[in-house]
């Protein structure tokens, strides 16, 4: 892990690094108490375009006393391209343009290969975290493509609770994953989210096997999630990982 | 509306009292500061038996500087009978017993008599406390037959937020109704309540015109609400009451 840039922010410290060829932001309290518990965050792909929101976050984390973290997706940013799942989103912008039905292939070739390629860097990544010095745990998992935090959730033991958003796709094989999970979930859906599937995310709610698992629906579309709801993720969060 | 007992509990009086032949029981903050917002409180029905559970949602009321009410529903603990509601209840039992599907004339049968009946009374028992010195406003409605709640939400302009609990049968008709309710809403949902159909807690739901509603869905079975839950419960009224 090699640090490219540091910079204050009210009370933490944020550090740009790579990890081999994957780029990813550290945010730490400052000034750093015992080691923190780390959040690592989730989201859509596009760090340069998502910083302004992963900062909001990240400072809520670190207010709290939490470490915040986050990798780069693969195939998005500043990253190489990835030519399978761009062909995927292509068929699936031209179903959605058509008015078709979203099929399970298009969804399996759009998700399953950022699955297989975000987990294990997910789970490097937190290799070289937890073996910083200001880091300790335990750590929570918060946003970003549920399948991904689906699949990290069950192969990752030092993952001790999740945050989850049910906003985007969720292939078949990974609804079945999703009955072994058993760490403590909230799962945040939008009620009224015109570019997600209610029931399939309700179907996904049901499957996890986790026997602490609470599902928090509102309305305001797919960005519209309430303030409130950063809250009660903080509360979550502090429930299961202090 | 005439008092009939009095005693103190921590930081609250209780104090039972009947309006004409509804008993009820008003508890208010004290020492009471300036005017009181008011939560009334629904229950399934039976005062006596309610009485603990009442009084740990009173007191987490008062706390907070709420005065908390609450009437015997029609026909339950010692009121006269409610030989039409005791009727479908007795059938309802039959066909739950011959795992035979509850039919909406059943429904209708057990719920729409209590609503007819149970929504004025909280509407003269409103009149009734917002005379009291103690007493100001807003006021909220939380838990309860969710169908009298929907149709008390529908109706009585001064009640400005509510939490439902989606645990009881409803009549399709108050589902109609639900379409017109526009008030902030709270809804608890036991995801695993083997007593309610979850597919109906969703469309009611799903149904409320409120622009702000949340639902809230947790494990633990029909009487295993999250104690975090009465938390959440508190944060919501305090953003709509105060």
């Amino acid at each position: 892990m090699h640090f490219t840039s540091e910079r204050r922010l009210e009370d933490a410290l944020e550090r740009e690094f790579t990890l081999g060829d994957i780029p990813g932001i550290l945010w730490t309290p400052e000034p750093a108490a015992a080691p923190a518990p780390l959040i690592l965050m989730g989201h859509p792909g596009g760090l340069g375009r998502m910083h302004p929101r992963l900062v909001a976050r990240a400072l809520a984390c670190t207010a709290a006393g939490y470490a915040a973290a986050t990798i780069e997706l693969p195939g998005a940013g500043d990253r190489p391209p990835f030519p399978a799942v761009d062909e995927a989103r292509t068929d699936l912008q031209r179903v959605l343009k058509a008015g078709e039905p979203v099929t399970e292939d298009i969804v399996d070739r759009l998700v399953l290969p950022l699955v297989e390629t975000a987990v294990p860097e997910w789970r490097v990544t937190l290799d070289a975290l937890l073996a910083l010095p200001g880091i300790g745990g335990p750590v929570g998992f918060s946003g970003g493509v549920i399948a991904i935090a689906t699949r990290l959730a069950l192969v990752e033991p030092r993952i001790a609770a999740a945050v989850l958003f049910a906003g985007s796709y969720v292939p078949r094989s990974i609804l079945e994953e999703a009955r072994q999970v058993t760490i403590p979930l909230l799962v945040l859906l939008q009620w009224d989210d015109e570019g997600n599937d209610r029931q399939q995310a309700l179907d996904l709610f049901d499957a996890f096997g986790s026997r602490d698992k609470t599902l928090h629906a509102n309305m305001g579309g797919h960005t519209g999630v309430p303030h409130f709801e950063g809250d009660s993720a903080g509360r979550f969060i502090a429930r299961h990982l202090k």
